[in-house]
């Protein structure tokens, strides 16, 4: 939630699950869906993430274990949900010039995740009455 | 959210985006992760909806365009994620005795449809700022 000063305050469930908890163990995968085949999912998000810490669209596919061609495809589809770029390129070089996450693209990368909290505090919530019926995997 | 009195008060955003607004078309599809190879998403939960309604397996599947096995396999999956059914079969007749959803599996629906409903108000409060950065499909 963020306070009236915009500061940004941790996310958690209101009623916590015990650690040992079946229920604790579960989590999110999340797609937000753009339209018929636009979709934005942890995928794209990590890749992001990497980008940002690595500033290479290549060390940060290498990261992930995809292929510079997918982790190209993934940023280009990314560029082409906004009018904004998220990653930004430099063309040059022996080792090309490398990529920067915008931040346009940082705050998407935090929306995302803010949205991923909540849905693991409602499913944290809204599963506890089952905790006792789930089988273990 | 629940009141003290146990009925459901429907879910929506605090901040509801305007009708017209690219981010109010935007929608969630999540999966609730159990363990490695254990789902809970939405064709699960379709099918286990689409039997409450039907009483049947194959009708079920029929209706969201799956085969009699498909759906079996994914009804029996689901049975095997908790110690109790979600779907019990009672057999006999030509036609097989059909399939019941059970008050457990009735309850699972609900919790995972209120998790799907507080991920969607997440969705379209966090994402807010973004809307006139969206390219329309």
């Amino acid at each position: 939630m963020r306070t009236k000063q915009g500061t940004i305050v941790p996310i958690k469930p209101k009623r916590p699950p015990a650690a040992d908890s079946v229920v604790a163990r579960l989590t999110p995968r999340l797609r937000i869906v753009f339209g018929e085949s636009l979709r934005l999912g942890p995928g794209k998000i990590d890749l992001l993430e990497a980008i940002g810490r690595t500033g290479s669209i290549s060390a940060a596919g290498r990261e992930l274990g995809m292929s510079y061609r997918r982790a190209w495809v993934l940023v280009d589809a990314v560029n082409r949900m906004f009018t904004q770029p998220a990653v930004t390129t430099a063309a040059g070089g022996v080792q090309g010039g490398g990529a920067q996450l915008t931040a346009f693209g940082q705050a998407l990368v935090i929306a995302y995740r803010r949205i991923e909290a909540r849905t693991l505090a409602a499913i944290q919530e809204e599963m506890a009455p089952f905790d006792g019926d789930i089988v273990p995997d």
